[in-house]
């Protein structure tokens, strides 16, 4: 979930679309701030905060959302709809991030200070403090993400499908909510285990990633189309693949990006101890020295540029880094084919996809 | 959201349906255990916590969700449609409760350790561990709100009414959950600045207890039955006092109650220092000296018997107990009088909502 990098911009959704998603954001948003007025002043805070968490992401679940539709051949008059539904898959996101922030008690999301931290800053320059500021910049931070979450099926309520329509996306609407959970459950399991084999890595990749930001905005947007099952089907053999190649590029890029690139510390992946499919197999080929030493620096906050280096050495020497990129690349092969072969109603959604799986899986380290 | 007691048992539901709630919630966590099975056996572990999060509460929320509906005039062949939309509310309040106690850290939730308390006992049995056990049982416990929270929309969505029904009844489940939020957070700023005004304290009342607990779930289960602005606002002029009422009445036994009544330590509310209504009236009224007592034992959680009836002594001396008592008092009859003059469809939903409103507001000490 934190993985993906704000600094390799893909633009997925057509020119003005991805302005259209944050508009509709922000009028919702406006009308939530009306709402909440008259019940305390000190509510605009929770507003600007929910504000700052959906401001500035890629919105690749909604334009995976739209292509799906799109495929289905969803009709230009319900454009409107397509896109209130679309950002709402982006408030499940914000939530999803803010509680992320608050379980990895992380100190930045997209360049900014993440939501729990910045409650706390602003409780503890604000308030004659009784408890602790780290702990009111969790709460508030946990009812952010709770509001923000609350607020997806609101949204996705106003936007003007009809209710056979409805409930048809809502199905993977639903999946995709619970799914995300389950593959955050299973990360934190891992993450405090300490260990994970490669195919628990790539569980959770499939889970917290995969399904979630590819497959399942793809087949929402798709149902709410009306799609048939051989397109949902299709777009599970295209989505899959290309999320998990994605994820790994990024976990390689976590491992190895320039600062300058994934708008990251280089390494930053390694200190934080993150289980990727990457170094469960370095893990696994590795000697004992090499072990030792993976032991000693990864999931080290403290780790210098030294131990960053031997470390990056050993993924490069057990041959892990090149089975990822060779993983990168048949998943990415076989997204392609699927695509290929995709019942789809409009051939520039297939055309769109194709551009989109070439930015997600090449990004350059 | 932590007030109210469990042993004062209401019985709200006409016989048979508050096993109906447990009965359809019991059934869907079922149904979600099969959707995570194939994903991984750990889930179970968050299935298990979701079955207890939702087991063991008064059903208060579904109860007038219920009557709502029955004052409407819900038809009786609507009856499993409107019992699953209550349920619904049960799996926001269960969301809301594993995160608030988080948030407050306790202890313990209906007598049984917290979700994340359980969660962290399970982790330090179970694992090797490399994070904290407090930490994992954190993070898993807001997974768990998470998850619950997402289940509340879809089993909404799975209540057989008709679309037109069903957006009307949203209306008010979709401010429910903002409202309580809003609710929550304005408390976590008066507990966290350590002081709050009596408005103050009746605007928390007001939203995180008043129109959570009785106001919106009576609108909710109105509004599915199509009722009109006469009974809405209606029920709306009997839920808000009824509900501060109860929610007083709650803080009341928070301070006075004996543990063999309230299923809580007495003097609870003194040592995790709620900034009540109760204490507000104290505070304003309290000399010197009385306020240097509250000050050094409200929000000690180490105060001792002594400490606590010193409290107590204060709080009846400062005339604060007897302000609330007449509150209480008042409140309830507003709440009755609107009762008594509201459009109701069905003469059974006045009788309940008036043995509601007895049990709700006078529970012994």
């Amino acid at each position: 979930m934190t993985r993906t990098r704000t600094s390799t911009e893909i633009e997925p959704l057509p020119a003005g679309l991805t302005t259209a998603v944050s508009t509709t954001l922000d009028t919702f948003i406006d009308d939530k701030q009306r709402q909440l007025a008259p019940i305390g002043h000190e509510l605009e805070q929770l507003i600007t905060a929910a504000r700052r968490a959906v401001h500035g992401g890629k919105r690749l679940r909604p334009a995976f959302a739209y292509w799906g539709w799109r495929a289905a051949g969803g009709s230009a008059d319900k454009t409107d709809a397509i896109l209130t539904a679309a950002a709402a898959i982006e408030l499940v996101h914000a939530s999803a991030l803010a509680h992320d922030d608050v379980m990895d008690d992380s100190e930045t999301r997209r360049g900014q200070p993440a939501a729990h931290r910045a409650f706390s800053r602003r409780f503890r320059e604000a308030e004659t403090a009784r408890v602790d500021a780290e702990r009111f910049g969790r709460s508030a931070a946990i009812l952010l993400g709770d509001l923000l979450l609350s607020w997806s099926d609101e949204l996705l309520g106003r936007s003007e499908f009809k209710p056979e329509s409805m409930a048809r996306g809502r199905v993977y609407f639903d999946r995709l909510r619970t799914e995300v959970v389950a593959g955050q459950y299973l990360d934190l399991l891992a993450q405090a285990g300490g260990t994970s084999s490669a195919s628990d890595a790539l569980r959770v990749v499939r889970y917290k990633s995969a399904k979630y930001t590819v497959e399942r905005p793809l087949q929402f947007g798709a149902a709410l189309a009306k799609a048939g099952k051989p397109l949902l089907s299709a777009l599970s053999s295209y989505g899959v693949p290309l999320g998990e190649a994605f994820q790994l590029r990024d976990d390689v890029l976590g491992v190895f990006g320039e600062a300058s690139i994934t708008g990251k510390p280089s390494g930053d992946d390694l200190r934080e101890g993150k289980r990727t499919l990457l170094l469960a197999r370095a893990s696994d080929k590795a000697d004992q020295s090499q072990r030792a030493l993976l032991d000693r620096h990864v999931g080290n906050p403290r780790v210098d540029a030294a131990g960053i280096a031997a470390v990056q050495d050993v993924i490069r020497e057990t041959g892990a880094l090149s089975a990822v990129e060779t993983v990168i690349t048949e998943l990415t092969a076989a997204a392609l084919s699927a695509l290929e072969h995709a019942p789809v109603a409009d051939e520039d959604s297939r055309a769109a996809l194709r551009v989109l799986s070439d930015r997600a899986t090449k990004r350059t380290v």
